[in-house]
């Protein structure tokens, strides 16, 4: 950590703090700059927040120097982590394309909806059961029901099946039912859900937050990592931004930012990012071209009956085609899609 | 709702649509204009969302024009509601001036603090229990030990106590220690745990998210009227920018824009907004000026030793000096202070 | 238009806006809903701003329908449009290949970098002789000597120019040497300077502002248009975040967007985007999967001795090997590389 | 300078940025920790950019210390810079209160508005002649026809007049007939303009990019102060956020950040930061109790009928209520609006 201190911080102050940080078991090594002095205080950053040396009189600023995560760090973990959802992989070379509706609705969808995207080639099926929705009006999910028929149609096509999970209470049903648990944007820092999928053993797709930086991503897959659960996979999904003709921001550059310093495999979710279905296969392929490990697609057969975020959907036959150029960008970058 | 077609919409796909609309309960007032059609459709915009219209083909664009929430409206309650956390008011001309540390720690810096702000002023004891940490590996909490702690401490000075839950199964034990359950910011659309404590009586302190407009933050609200809570108090605490000087941007203008359109009280929280002492209480003054129904500071006796945001905490003496300008500015605004 | 009036406005009220819109030219169509009453107003949307009925008494919120650019819309000018520059095509499935250094600093690297994109196969030689420099105390380039070396480097490599002009009194200057006139990104908004090269008829790159929407770039465009020149090329470079670790947020889905709204090419930068030479090549690959015209890179032989934004460069050696995978890119997505 | 060097820098990296450190004038204190060495780059920061030395290999993140600005910070000028506009004088307990339409439009308009915010009590008359528009389409100021009427009314009702500057051309121009030069947010970063305006001796009213940090707004100001015209002030006025119920987000948390670090006078523009009539009053009283050194409030007499930003203008009726408030609050914190 460096301690930045004020230029007016007085000889005791600048005692005060180097006391102090011997204290927190940490070495200081002070350099006098002509306008002011810095402190370089060597020892384990992760153990100790730079809050206490904050509040120190005469400090003005605290720079953090070593990452605030380690199991997500590629540093203690070089190779690039696969996750075994099933049957498919994701991550080191394989592709995870996931599809499906928004919310499970009923039989003959589903089953209209798995059969078409399995045959394009995707190798996982989505649907929520437990949907988080912004108005207490709007539907909220069929629940265990929808869970039931989430895993029959799997079954039926040989998809293993995401489903996303909201609250803590939920983890044992829904774990019970899907291969995949999905932790929903607005949820990336419900920090109690994050250590309760910790302690299963279920791959868990873990998506960004409208306002989460990357690092703040990667301490949320640390929350569960070290529970012992090493299945992460992450989801750029977009964030909040004053662009107003997109639902949010696709940030792109997070998939080889997030590659650089992690681990685990990243997809891509174009359909909640734009929420425009005319702009999903361009940022599909978009992804695949920048390295991600896979692509989460809304697909619908019937938008407009939809009852969660139909707009956002593709129809299959626009589903097909992007499967089409998908394979092919697999092709020149040597990925897998099985 | 309005539906603007697109200029090349096809008569079939405009007669489909009309029908849509009659359909799903509305009538249909279509208006042709010179490059596009538009189509009023007059019904309860709050039963149906605009997804099932914004997938219709032909539909370029879907505005709303009810506002989405009900309960949380000032269209149907139109005086300021008041809310009573034990013996203080928030709202309808009473201020709520919310003081305490970042986290209960222990007796001895409770004790302290608590006897401080009480004699400045301050009528709400606040201390978190349960607290949501981005790093796994930082301070999370004293848990029950922490409620009866904080219990204590505000009945030994008269002021009654509010804490965080965060986790759906925290509720009931919160509940039972504490006068008024806060939701953070990161929970704000941690949809189950708003319907459990609509199922409560208790008032509850909602934080808007760091993401969250001011429209989503009164749907958040209104999931735990909707659930029978009617004791709601609103926190503006700041949201997500680039400016990258203080931890958030206050977003001030928010108090006047809620207030317009709904009748819950709204308090401001310069503390976590700014992360800096240096401009709490600039903003804690600016707050009331702006109309607020009162302030939530972070004070602690001892910030260099706190075990949890430290340094965005006021001295004891900083509060008092503080108080004497809140008390001045709640006379000019005729606010209370009870 | 679509008027939204306020629950409460008085019959006195409604009677006057409805006299205001025919005033304006306007045909009123109003819709008495159960709530309210709303209003569409027929007529030449571009003409009048949605202001002088926002401050009618009664009114709540004005809804413009029509899009408020013309000439850079896609609904009077169908086909993609194709900028010359030189010898070099951008749009309508040619792509452009921007490459340089960020300033113009001596022969000596100008030449070399010249050299190396292009047996590369860039097809655009940059450079800045005038900078925009946060700092007054930063280098702000070389000026006229700068634009006469680029000059005579591009000729010597048989690649055209692009360079930035930052004042109106410039423009003329810079006409003289570059075959292309950029407009950065500070400028996107600097409507004189807007004005004056949309009084040249040479070829203008036009990125967009750190805080611009789609719909702002493409309101610049139309100033240049709409002086009578049509050789508008747009820029996506990032939009300013929250995101602390790239320079700026790269919102990639601007592409497919605008170009599903305007018959104008659209290129990518991602060396201002990331700031990041480890990310560029990814998002450059991105770019053209996404649907881009071209892409805009910054290169430079020896970026530790450059004398601005030298970290965000490419080495030669790493631009050729992005060049091999946009080639494939480019073949796959049937563009050219003229 | 503090240089964070990657855990994988080998010994002959860190030479060479050894060697670099010194090459620059700089003094390098090298502190190796567990994991990674960091080095200490003692010198003036204000000569260097951070960007050569992030070139750098090995190199991973450079941290500058020293603030980037020199004339405009209060480290070397402890005491708050009074600015004197005509009669009025703004900072250093002085509030300057500049009222007026958004554009002059007519004489009629003009008189009628500057008699009744003179007589509220307003000192500084404003109203463009030059408008920044971003349509083309939209009216674009009345040019130099609008100086002389600003000047004329001005002069009638004994109030100095402030306008809008856009261009470098426009310069000598305005200033002619001006008492204050405004830079508006879009031109905050045209730097040409900036020196252009530092070259004169006029009092600069320098309004804060929609995009801009605080830290940006400053710099813009050295432009100014580095021209040797040291009458600058601030002006906050919101940024871009992803609110969609205000124009801008007014972020008044700058006013007591800026005037920790800066002795340039600093006043909120509430008309613009939210677009709204309805929030400007408190807004406005908000400023005041932040400590800001004045407020720019537009008023307009027929809001309906303006050509230019109609729906954000106060009528006069309530502009003469929140003066009533602005005295009260001037007086509590002292403050003289003379």
């Amino acid at each position: 950590m460096i301690l930045v201190l004020r230029p007016d911080a007085t000889p005791a102050q600048i005692e005060h703090i180097l006391d102090h940080v011997k204290e927190v078991g940490f070495t200081p090594f002070p350099i006098k700059g002509e306008f002011r002095t810095i402190i370089g205080a060597v020892g384990d950053d992760t153990q100790t927040t730079p809050d206490s040396f904050q509040a120190l009189p005469g400090v003005e600023q605290v720079l953090p120097i070593l990452k605030p995560f380690k199991l997500a760090s590629r540093e203690l973990h070089k190779a690039d982590s696969v996750v075994e959802v099933g049957t498919t992989k994701i991550g080191g070379g394989h592709l995870g394309m996931i599809a499906g509706p928004c919310a499970v609705e009923n039989e003959e969808y589903m089953d209209e909806i798995a059969g078409r995207i399995k045959k394009a080639g995707a190798n996982l099926l989505r649907g929520g059961a437990f949907k988080p929705r912004t108005s207490p009006y709007s539907f909220q999910g069929l629940g265990e029901e929808g869970l039931m028929l989430l895993r029959r149609i799997g079954d039926k096509h040989g998809l293993p099946v995401v489903t996303e999970v909201m609250d803590t209470r939920q983890v044992e049903l829904v774990d019970r039912y899907a291969d995949m648990l999905q932790i929903g944007a607005r949820n990336m820092q419900n920090f109690e859900l994050l250590k309760e999928v910790g302690q299963t053993r279920k791959p868990v797709l873990l998506k960004r937050g409208m306002s989460a930086t990357v690092k703040d991503l990667l301490m949320s897959a640390e929350y569960i990592l070290s529970g012992g659960n090493s299945n992460v996979v992450l989801c750029e999904r977009g964030v909040r931004s004053f662009e107003e003709s997109t639902r949010n921001m696709l940030d792109l550059a997070s998939v080889p930012n997030i590659k650089g310093q992690s681990h685990l495999p990243v997809i891509v979710d174009p359909s909640h990012a734009t929420g425009r279905p005319d702009l999903i296969p361009a940022m599909a392929r978009a992804a695949v071209a920048a390295g991600a490990d896979g692509v989460h697609v809304e697909v619908h057969c019937c938008p407009e009956k939809a009852m969660s975020d139909g707009p956002q959907a593709l129809l299959p036959d626009q589903f097909d085609a992007l499967m089409i150029d998908i394979r092919k960008l697999a092709d020149m970058f040597h990925k897998t899609l099985a």
